[in-house]
């Protein structure tokens, strides 16, 4: 992918996010996506390839949003920023014109996203790539859901590297509760909220802890240790949070 | 390694192709290097080490090759694009002015390859490195074998991170039977032929499928699921092709 | 982070050293980090982030030192750098009109060390960041301990991706006897030294040997195994190494 796009703009510059998603891990590569393009500069051209269903009918597609171009499969990976984003726009790949020959069933991110990405790096606009869609496919909202007046369901978004579990949940959602965060897990409470990692704890026994993020996410972690080892959980999965009377 | 070159040209573009493959897996990178040098633009400088035999006689060499450069050892990791680029040209590296000093006997990357690559970058050629060379070491041929009229013997030329299987079998051994495909492996047959990898199955109790992937090679492949594991394959054991009485 | 960087200077050049260190692993990033920026041109600036103590009262620090310059956590990532270039300075990094808003408090790589190298790369100086500091944390020293006068007490400074044991035994460690260098490790005596990994083996048996690797450090290998398994070694611990009479 590198190549085709060097061959097409031998001046682009091309930086790695991340190559150690699992295969297949959409919501994964979504889940990078989203915390990744806010800190990029406007114009930046986002090429991501987790595809499963590569060669069937599931359409290529460029979403234009944050004043940021992306390109990819319509599965989802992109779902996450098109919520963020309120003015995404999200445009089929259509013009086969652009595509290296011949196109292969198995490796559009080869033949068809490298290098309509870097064509579109080159000057073209995605409105030139295909007709604009109104709908694509999603993974589930990134807002948690209120279940009566004190319950929040939410879900696990992703887990990462040092296995810290990271969920949907957002300052937003708990008005006026910083200090007094009280999340469920597996039937697991976990009701103690730090600040930083490496916090000194109070009770030596308690090993899990809630941390708002760099992501702006509520994050289950343990110091030096796999929250989600411990709890047995796994991206995806539903996360409940108790709000405080006082809400 | 890239403090080496860009210390020797300061506007040399380096781009990371894999930092993935098993230690000592001379035949893994060499098919990394087959399937990627056709997308990259003439003159491009690749640069591969893996290179068990470091500090011993086993040559440095700079290969000539569809108008690219290749720098490795000679040990086999250029083999394919000799065998697929009639026009090859290899030439040891002789001329230790262009070394890095002390050159250690455990990384000749960064003492020896990094710093020609660099040197090859900046208008050197191939030629002034060191003599051209008539043999050079080679991992088997790309090219199956034919037994009798309707067998052919072939050779898994490596797993991928998805667990794919895939053979030397190139489209042009299977002459106007590209529908019925029929490969043998570790006693198993595999006769379903798959268009893309998310394709529906007719029988669902099949899980094995064969498929022409993107590097032109026919793929053994699984669902969602490692083929290597279900058929306990290997890199390099041998692969057996029946072909149709219509051939 | 890279986009962050880049967001501020759009000519900088990214390279990637590593992203394969094991979670928290500050030792083996010092080591990396140790071996990397000698081959780096004059004015490279290293970010460097793995940091389990982020959003505590830890430092976030640069390093000037051998014209290059180094920002990361005030952990010991640099202590080796530091130790080995005499004249190494280091500066506070106080200056928060620089750091990214809002700052989290668990990735500080995104919002203060990224944003200040990019700072220092478009000209700003080290004094600019902060006040320079009189003492910074260290992790144990790379000269090992001389023990009566026949006993030089080290320690394992990293293991490697091949599973190589590098030691922080250097030749001027061992005058005059290059040939008979003999370390111990857990009880077991290492008493061949070889030029090269694939070295022929005088006698079939013998499977660890120890080298001279290519950062200077005397290794503990064995050829096309993991040394470290063998030996159930462990980054940090001691290794002996015993000096013969003609000292």
């Amino acid at each position: 992918m590198k190549g085709v796009i060097l061959s097409i703009n031998p001046l682009a510059r091309i930086i790695d996010i991340t190559h150690d998603l699992r295969p297949q891990d959409i919501t994964g590569a979504a889940f990078s996506i989203l915390v990744a393009y806010p800190a990029f500069p406007h114009g930046t051209i986002h090429v991501a390839v987790v595809d499963p269903g590569v060669g069937s009918d599931r359409l290529p597609i460029v979403v234009q949003a944050g004043n940021q171009i992306f390109v990819g499969p319509d599965n989802g990976l992109f779902s996450y920023v098109c919520e963020r984003e309120a003015a995404a726009q999200v445009f089929a790949i259509r013009n086969d014109s652009l595509f290296r020959r011949p196109v292969s069933s198995t490796f559009h991110g080869r033949d068809i996203f490298a290098p309509v990405a870097a064509a579109l790096s080159t000057g073209l606009t995605p409105a030139e790539v295909g007709e604009k869609l109104n709908t694509w496919n999603t993974l589930g909202t990134l807002r948690p859901r209120l279940l009566g007046n004190r319950t929040l369901q939410g879900r696990i978004l992703h887990i990462d590297h040092f296995g810290n579990c990271i969920t949907n949940f957002s300052r937003e959602d708990f008005p006026g509760s910083q200090s007094g965060v009280r999340v469920s897990v597996n039937g697991r409470n976990i009701g103690s909220l730090r600040q930083y990692f490496a916090e000194p704890s109070p009770r030596k026994a308690e090993s899990l802890f809630a941390i708002w993020g760099s992501a702006g996410f509520l994050e289950i972690a343990a110091r030096n240790r796999s929250a989600a080892k411990i709890l047995r959980a796994k991206a995806g999965q539903a996360v409940t949070a108790h709000l405080r009377n006082d809400r």
